[in-house]
């Protein structure tokens, strides 16, 4: 990650905020706007990173170790000499190259994004697709949704896989004996109610039939909900 | 886009500056901690998207109209009583559901995230897979990637339109303010049957709004529960 001619140190902050959420750490800084870089304070739980950033006079300086350097730009207004790749596209190259060595990521000032200069040193261009009406990110989510992207397949270990979601002790769907319990409670009580005196019942009794399985409860809900049907069918009978 | 609670207007900046980028409009707040919250500043070409967010005292009323209704995680100490998703797997869920019907993501506060009482209004969770060490994002980073995931497929440099209509609705599923009619008729039901109170009211609220969710009940099985609902409270109350 290399931030080039940054202004706002909240935003050098940012950045190393999305780098250490998203399991990234090397973090390289070229010609800040403030020398002061290393005070960027929204880096919440990003101060180590912050203290290993690097500071550089030059890009050429701050990519000289990458194999693949990659600009970042909006692509607004600009002539582009070199190729240009959506971001979805882009970072299946990236994964594949920094098994083997170093890319770097360059990010450009929050007003005129990376220079021609700066674009020069890379071998090809990044953009993240938004509006046409409105092209230009904050720097910080800009950085955010790239490390995102390059992550989101996941895989390497280090960050937060489907554990709950698959890990998950799977639900217990209800038996139909149960869902037949709360059927007819259901309709017990819809007749202590008078609910079903007002229509015709058989039509309606299949129709509630259906629509209690729709509900695919798990079985330890429809427990719940046979309690609630019982204590509601024992008070409307207690009239 | 629901920012439940947001203490710093530079984060409802943010996220409306991300909104705008990534092609969303409709923004809601609630209860933000400066009313102030129009001031917000760094939303650099979302002006008029602030102008029309809208504020709102509860969760519930913010999220009425949706019909599905998903919560932000860190995930992070904290026993979770809802499904939880990774966000790669949620956005498509998402994206199919925009197609019919309104989404809320709800966000929560930069310090607590989401109350588990603003959970219970949710069908289920969603998190972005970052480090063990450092789970917990900035709150302009963590919309600017959901939002980026639910548009990344659509990427051709223009912009993503992911609310197209669609032609054929297939189910209208139940908006989050049947939903919650439904919770309330069951609550004074249960009520008057006494069920509630042998037991501590307070989490059994928020367990029964979380399991009237887990029934994804469509709009016209919603109106038919209502109904029944209807008349049994009515019966019970007129001993």
């Amino acid at each position: 990650m290399v931030l080039v001619s940054t202004r706002n140190p909240l935003n050098i902050g940012a950045a190393a905020r999305a780098m250490s959420n998203l399991g990234f750490s090397r973090l390289r800084v070229v010609n800040p706007y403030e020398a002061s870089f290393r005070e960027a304070r929204s880096a919440v739980g990003a101060a180590a990173l912050l203290e290993n950033a690097k500071e550089y006079k030059t890009v050429a300086d701050a990519v000289a170790d990458c194999s693949l350097v990659i600009g970042t730009t909006a692509a607004h207004n600009r002539e582009l000499h070199q190729p240009l790749k959506l971001l979805p596209e882009a970072a299946a190259t990236i994964r594949k190259r920094l098994k083997s060595g170093s890319v770097a990521l360059l990010f450009g000032s929050e007003k005129r994004g990376l220079s021609n200069a700066d674009l020069s040193h890379c071998h090809w261009l990044l953009h993240i697709p938004t509006r046409q009406e409105h092209l230009s990110m904050n720097l910080g989510q800009a950085v955010a949704i790239c490390l995102y992207e390059l992550v989101r397949t996941g895989g390497n270990g280090k960050h937060t896989q489907p554990r709950a979601a698959s890990d998950r002790i799977k639900v217990k769907p209800a038996s139909a004996g149960e869902l037949e319990r709360l059927t007819s409670l259901l309709l017990d009580a819809l007749r202590a109610s008078g609910y079903l005196e007002q229509r015709l019942v058989a039509a309606k009794e299949e129709k509630l039939r259906r629509m209690v399985r729709r509900l695919n409860l798990s079985a330890d809900d429809a427990e719940v909900w046979l309690g609630m049907l019982r204590q509601i069918e024992w008070k409307l009978k207690q009239r």
